[in-house]
C-alpha cells in the first residue's frame, strides 16, 4: 500500500518552487536562511480523537492544527511538514488517504508544504505524527515563553472553555493572527493554550521566573463554556471551563503595558483580528484570580497532563 | 508523567550552544544558513521491533539509526532530532527514560542536538517518531535518488544480507562514511538500503530514468547471510539474502567511472572505510543480474514493502 499512498500523494501536491525537494526522496531539502522552528506533536486514537466521532480527515486537520498553533506560539511563519501514519491493517490504503486529505487541505490553507513522511501499518490503532517547520519572519526573534516580565500585560486571542463540544475536533490555527501581532506589536512571551488557560499560564510564569493575576470578570468565556456548563452544572461553572478545559489552541501572549494600550488604539472590531486582555504579569511566582469586586484567590494549577 | 519525563530529558541534555532554542518551548528554533535536509521514520512494537527481543534503549537507537541512514543518504550532516513517544499506559514514564537514553547514547556519538518531542500515553502499543533535520556541508548540493547516469558506478558502503540475524537492532549509521565519501569523489546519485538491496536500487534506477546490471559475483555478503543460509537453506543463498533481505541500512551510491576509479586509487584497507563495487548504471531501464560466467538474468523486483 506504501507505493500506492505515494502515488496518491505525489498526484495531490501542488508543484513544488525550485530547490525545493519534497517527498519521494530520502529527505525533503529546502534552502534556508535567518531564524527557523521545528515542532513535533502526535494525535493517538481514543487519546486526542475517536473514530468515527470524528471524521478521518478531521485527525489530518487536527494532526497538523495542533503543529501550527505551535509554530504560530513562536511567532513564526509555517513552511513545510512532515506526516508520518501508523495505520490499522484493515483499509489502511483509504485511511491514508484521507488523513492526508485534511493535512493538505490545511496546508493548503496556509501554503505549507508537505515535506514527506511515512507509513507503517499494524494490528493496533491509528496514530498520526506531524512536524512542522517554520520560520521567524523578518530577522526578528523567535517569541519564547521565558520572555514575561512583571507589569506585562496578558492577552489571549479568542474565547476560552468547552472545546469538547467540537472545537477540538477543528482546532482554530492562530498562525496569522500571530503574525499580524508580530508587526504591530512587540512580544515578550507566548505559549499555545493546549492543556488548560491556568496550566499553560503557569508554564508560561515558570519558564518566565514570575506569577500572574488573572482578571477573573475579564477572561473570555466561548459561548460552549456556558452552553457545556447549563447543560451538566455539576462540572463547573462556564468561567471554571474557561480557566481549566484543555484544547482551546487560542495563543496567551504577554507584552508591556505600552504595547497593548498601542494594541489597544489599533483595536479591531471583528472578532478574528480581537485580542482579548486578561491580566497581568506579577514578580511574585503565584497565581492568583481577581474577581469583580477586588477580591483575590489563589487558583488552583491544574490541567490537561498527557 | 510529561512534567517527570521533561525533567530526566532536562537533565539528561548537554548544554546548548547560543541562538538555539531546545526543548522546553513550544517549538525548538535554530539558525540555518545553506541547504538543510529534514527526515522522518516511525518504528513501531511488532512491527519494526518486538520486545523484549530489543531492549527498550535498541528501540530508542533504532529509531534514531534509520533516519540517520536517511540523513547519510542525502550526504548531509546531522544536526537534530525530535522524537515522539507513544507509550503503552502501564509503565510509561519508565519506557520513555530507556528508549531516550538509546536516542540520546546515538545522538551524542553523533553530535547532534535533541530539539524536543511529544509524549502521549495509551493502552496500545509502543510507536516511537523520530524527525531528523541535517544539514548539506560546504555549499554543497543533496544527494538525490535521481541523479545516476548511464556508464555510472554504484557501490555500496558494506556487506548485505541477514540482518535479521540481530543487526536489525542496531543498523549501522554511515553518516560519517557519507561525508568522507563527499569530500572525496563527486556522487551522482544515492539512497539507503532499508528494504533490500534489489528494491531500493530499483528505486534508484526508477527515479532516475535508467536500468542497473548487478555483478553478482562482486556482491559483497555479509557473515550472517551464510550463517542464516547454512541454518536454512530452503530460505535462499547467501547471494539471495544480500539482494533481498531489509534492513541492511547501508548506502548504495552511484558515481562516474573516473571517480569510482579515483576512490579505488585512495583505497581504504580498514573495513569502516571500503566501498564495494556492485555493478553499472544502464541506460535501458531493466534490472539485470550478471553471473561469473557472463550469464544475465533478469533480477525480480521485490523487497519489503511497509
Amino acid at each position: 500500500m506504501e507505493t500506492e499512498f505515494y502515488r496518491f500523494l505525489a498526484s495531490r501536491l501542488p508543484r513544488l518552487p525550485a530547490g525545493l525537494i519534497g517527498p519521494g526522496d530520502d529527505a525533503a531539502a529546502w534552502q534556508a536562511q535567518g531564524t527557523w522552528v521545528v515542532a513535533t506533536d502526535t494525535v493517538a486514537q481514543d487519546v486526542d480523537f475517536r473514530l468515527p466521532e470524528a471524521t478521518l480527515e478531521q485527525v489530518g486537520h487536527k494532526a497538523l492544527a495542533v503543529n501550527l498553533s505551535d509554530l504560530a506560539a513562536m511567532g513564526a511563519k509555517a513552511f513545510g511538514c512532515l506526516v508520518s501514519l501508523v495505520l490499522p491493517d484493515q483499509g489502511a490504503l483509504e485511511l491514508a488517504q484521507r488523513v492526508q486529505q485534511g493535512v493538505l487541505e490545511l496546508a493548503r490553507q496556509h501554503r505549507l508544504h508537505v515535506l514527506g513522511g511515512d507509513v507503517t501499518t499494524w494490528p493496533g490503532k491509528l496514530v498520526v505524527t506531524v512536524t512542522v517547520l517554520g520560520q521567524v519572519p523578518g530577522g526578528g526573534r523567535p517569541w519564547l515563553r521565558s520572555g514575561a516580565r512583571p507589569g506585562d500585560r496578558l492577552l489571549v486571542s479568542g474565547p476560552l472553555g468547552g472545546s469538547i463540544l467540537g472545537r477540538h475536533l477543528h482546532p482554530p490555527v492562530r498562525l496569522q493572527k500571530a503574525l499580524e501581532l508580530r508587526k504591530q506589536v512587540q512580544v515578550h512571551a507566548a505559549i499555545d493554550i493546549s492543556d488548560g488557560l491556568v496550566l499553560d499560564l503557569w508554564r508560561m510564569c515558570q519558564a518566565s521566573g514570575v506569577g500572574a493575576t488573572v482578571e477573573l470578570d475579564q477572561v473570555p468565556v466561548h459561548p460552549d463554556a456556558h452552553r457545556l456548563a447549563r447543560g451538566a452544572p455539576e462540572q463547573g461553572s462556564p468561567l471554571h471551563h474557561a480557566l481549566y478545559d484543555g484544547e482551546d489552541f487560542e495563543l496567551l501572549v504577554a507584552l508591556p503595558p505600552e504595547e497593548a494600550e498601542r494594541l489597544d488604539s489599533l483595536a479591531a472590531s471583528e472578532p478574528e483580528r480581537r485580542w482579548y486582555p486578561l491580566g497581568t504579569v506579577t514578580a511574585e511566582p503565584k497565581l492568583l484570580g481577581r474577581h469583580a469586586d477586588g477580591r483575590l484567590e489563589a487558583l488552583p494549577i491544574r490541567g490537561y497532563e498527557h
